[in-house]
């Protein structure tokens, strides 16, 4: 017996629901790769994301996931032998700086953990300690996928610029792009980077960089570039280069059309949807979770992000059994525990093409799970979250 | 400010959602209508047609919607002149009966009421009553779109028995064929109809009528055929006759999918699935509605069907406010009132291809709405209804 | 082996290619039937309908193919035991004929062929010998997608008013709107109809009429009208009513999209694409066919119509082995022989969404059919095709 | 006037011609990237790519174009400082080389020309000089998209061998693969490499890389690996580093789409299709050329390939009237002249999903605008093409 037959809701934090709109604008025929419809595609994709970045940098979409953007935003700038500087909270700016230690660069971990933000005053210590200059970038996640916490990068670029510091402030937004604000020349941010397929809607397959001027200089004698990634490749007239090769179409279609709902919708009121959805999951968890077996993974409520939120079983319970039971019996697919989290706990995502429905049926299906499982919880959990939620929405 | 910007949600009793699937299979370049594949289509619909209103009779597709099935049920039995019961119970019946009038017909009305379901004895009453047949059929529909009743099909076709009556015994399946059970011979209906947009999960654009051998006895004397909806044209071994004329290709590959559907669940387990999710509906309602500003339409609660829920605001209470808030604020398209409830009530589908989050976040949105215009209701429906469902549906 | 696996073109005559923009339109989700997009969108379909056309008079929309239009078009503006004059040309008028002589209709054959088109001479001369006027209508086809000829119809409006004759001229445009002109109301026709599915590029399942005001005057009177089909219903201002219920939003989409790319091609253009891809095409055949065992079934070359051409092979040649070459070894399906014409020639269509590269393509192909199968033929037929619409066509 | 209004032919060499089949299969929900249907899906990709390039080696998925591909395979195996072999045969190799080049490869190409194939025995001569072994790899294109050309892999796998030489064989088989064999294994190419838009038929944004067990030891020891194309980290167990990170889901859907039709056809046929549609081309521009205007780039015809043919326009005729012609006028997207080509002629593209009426139709359109533009041409290039075809594929 199952009550989970009509539209499966994927509540993963990637790749999130494609809209129908995008789908279809991806579902035609290909086009001449030289002809001017898709050249004025390509400026107006370009234009838009440093659009969504809050820059007057450049833009530079590439076929690749999130990884390749790392790749391509580290090669473009760095060199074997320098030294950056990866803030901890989570898993994915770990990442990023295991994959440029690879290339040849070192890389110094400021210390954090899976439960918390990173604290800028340490950012800003350690920066006023290197007082020979040698780390050349600072690398950190605005929201970390794994652990859902959001980091104040606003207050990480004054730390650096409190600091003196020369370095390049490098932030990965894979998380939070579209779902957030990101002001990254007024929060000092030398490079971003995100992807397609979590705030941006899109299918996985488009990797986005921005640069400021300083990322730009720095740039021109990094050691790290290959052409695939390079941006000065990019930055010239010929429309072909402009993707280091034949243009991915049918995906900036999607993203083309993602953007315009995007746009639409008008980005104030896309970061504040997410914020009203993020805090009515977090009333639910609230709830079921006074005392309990069930809470959240980030211990400030000040640090949980507006896009994943990351929960924790205690008591050794196995949250691959309520995520069965979400996907098998009800049609809600939750996200898995990743990495030191893996078999401790779940994640709902609440990010890119989610309304009050989606989520409201999320938290209710997980409220099933947690009677069907006897999992102990605080009950009305949901209830606090419609109530929440219909308060901060007038008619 | 709105958090509708997802997948809305068209909670209307027809047309319903369209499963991805159903619309991926109707994506497609058209075919010959001469050649095999589309011949082996055809029969296999017709096939499952039949086989979902559970008859050994025959089973006829119609390019049309559920009037126009109506009109094909009707001209294919019934003369000029002929005289026919209609089971009040709701608006639709009598709009059938009204379409019989139209072309000749004489309906009599068996008087009901759009609260309540039509009594079997009263039938029986009526049809020994018809001492020289002059009834030549009775005409009801299984559930009633506008007032959410449910009629008991098996007991009304156990009173024509027992009046031992001869009329033909018509059944609209509109609103219920692919959501409960249908048992047209075991049931003791000749002549039954419905449509492809609401449990069948298709496009509207396509009818359904099921003939047995009585009442196909019956229309080889019928006045009333005409071309485009006559059987025997149908029945022939020239698939072009068998939608009298082009074959409406797209619509088919659809149904073709959305039967696939069906039978890949089980048609036993959607039945069920459809129970649960109407009952964790009623349970939403019931916990609002007591000694409340909002109540069922239908009284008595084993009459309200499993597809769609008819609700009524008291004290003038516009539910265009309601239906407004949950469109425009949270993406949910909830189905007005119709007829004399037009301005009373509005309606709440959960038919077709419907799961847990789809219906637990529209009953999460409405109590939203219920708050946001402060009508008066007791709390915690949308929790009642979760409570049960999760009890329900065990790991 | 085989030559075959790329984009299958489908060359017959209904239902023809459809544009990849109007399946597109088609794949998304239904939305309210009472809301104010399908009602806007309804009306810019009524509106363009009767524009296509041209005439001041009314448009109606059925879910229905051709042949329901055909009974649309019948049931509104007759009466059981009315007479009609059917004029022969092919298959279509004849048949529609028949269905109005299955409802009651008596109906008179102006005899023709179906390798000529109507002579108006002829059709003025009977309607002048009706001095009573108990011709109540004259039904006749533009074009007759079975023969491939394509009457005057403003000859044969002109000649209806030169015997000052008082019947209705009802003409079927399926095989001919939305691809050569149709002047409705300046040639003096009160009743068409027509179909989604050729000229219009929609998928099968949406049929047309147009009526003006002479005929929505007999219409008050007609005997044969039936809910499903009324004219008087739909012209209210009840959106439902337009459908006779639900509306069929889907191809509703599709049709949309289609007529938009009419105008956007502008219909002088789309009609001066067809005639010269119709002409290119008997340029092949007029090639072939000197002398030899392939030929065009209409005698007169200003009698074939500009969307299909009906071929002949002689000597006893199956044509069907001609289409199966197309059709298994290169991807291209013609159209069958039907009628008397089975087993003696094919059809290639021409109609819809066509060009240059489809058209000579399928000439090709058939050309490498008639070299394969040892047919005997003049040489040079898809050259000389090409040859002469180069010559029309400038740089 | 235009006669283009029907369904635009993409002729250019890459993007190719999506199937219908391929869109649709794209058209879906995003899934769980770490569930069973995604890493049996990826499984059977990895394991029919391996097939099509016919090797036992591994196959790697990349998302990114050819280009990406290039970086891949170059990565992979080289380090600074290595020395490369590349065969000039058009541009492709060269930019390839180039690519090694801006990554600290030093490059020596043996020297070719724009209209001819590489000369094996100047390999085999070339590696006999190279004493010492310093050079570590020879790169080469099956297909230069740019000229035109094949070149003979398996005889210059040969050349290697009797050589002695060590130097790992690349070859790019960007505008081969999928279209005519490669016999990766059987011909001792160690790496190979391709992408998702030509013959594979599915949307640009994939690129494949295959290596045998020699190139997976060199391999280890290679000095430009980076996290995002390296082998060993795809080699695992673990999904997710089986695209670096997120996987393109959608191009997969379509990739596995694309496959099961290129193996239901059968390969065999596939590259019989292509070697019969190419000669076609071959003899229409043989029957235009004759002592004319207009002529093949690839001088040899054994050397012209069967995917794409380069034509140039002598007298200093500007191949872009001609393009311009078949795209506004009839709907038919040739490709340009690229690189010095560039104004000296124009390519027609005969892969991936092509079958006789698209060839023939785009032969029959060119001859159209060579008639319109009064450019001198032998007649009958359309008819030679139709006569040989013909010929080849009987009944």
């Amino acid at each position: 017996m199952s009550v989970r037959a009509g539209r499966e809701f994927l509540a993963i934090p990637g790749p999130t629901t494609v809209p129908d709109e995008v789908l279809r604008a991806m579902h035609r025929p290909a086009v001449d790769i030289y002809a001017g419809p898709l050249l004025a595609l390509t400026d107006s994709l370009l234009r838009d994301i440093a659009r969504v970045f809050n820059t007057k940098g450049r833009a530079y979409i590439y076929i690749s996931n999130g990884h390749g953007a790392w790749e391509a935003a580290l090669t473009n700038v760095l060199s074997r032998g320098d030294k950056i500087l990866v803030l901890e909270s989570g898993r994915f700016a770990l990442g990023w700086g295991d994959n440029a230690r690879r290339m040849g660069v070192e890389v110094e971990v400021l210390k954090g953990d899976m439960r918390r933000a990173v604290r800028p005053a340490e950012v800003e210590a350690r920066l006023k300690a290197d007082k020979g200059g040698t780390i050349k970038a600072v690398l950190v996640a605005q929201i970390d996928t794994a652990s859902g916490v959001v980091n104040d990068i606003a207050a990480i670029g004054q730390a650096v610029r409190a600091a003196g510091h020369e370095a390049l402030l490098m932030v990965d937004a894979v998380a939070s792009l579209g779902c957030m604000p990101f002001e990254m020349d007024a929060w000092g941010v030398d490079v971003a980077m995100s992807g397609s397929q979590k705030g941006m809607m899109t299918p996985p397959g488009l990797g986005f960089v921005a640069a400021n001027d300083r990322a730009r200089q720095v740039h021109k004698k990094a050691g790290l570039r290959t052409p695939y990634w390079d941006w000065t490749d990019r930055e010239g007239d010929i429309h072909y280069q402009k993707y280091a090769g034949t243009p991915p179409e049918h995906l900036l279609f999607g993203l083309r059309q993602a953007l315009d709902l995007l746009f639409e919708e008008g980005l104030d009121n896309v970061f504040l949807r997410h914020r009203l959805l993020a805090e009515a999951v977090r009333r639910a968890i609230g709830a079921w979770g006074e005392g309990q077996a069930i809470g959240f993974n980030i211990i400030e409520p000040a640090e949980r992000c507006d896009t994943v939120t990351t929960v924790l079983l205690n008591g050794g319970r196995d949250p691959e059994a309520l995520r069965k039971y979400c996907n098998q019996k009800c049609g809600v697919v939750l996200g898995h525990g990743i990495g030191e989290l893996a078999g401790k706990g779940f994640r709902i995502a609440h990010m890119g093409h989610v309304n009050a429905p989606m989520v409201l049926g999320t938290l209710s299906v997980i409220e099933m799970a947690l009677n069907a499982l006897a999992i102990p919880h605080g009950k009305g959990g949901a209830q606090a979250a419609i109530d929440w939620l219909g308060a901060q929405v007038p008619a």
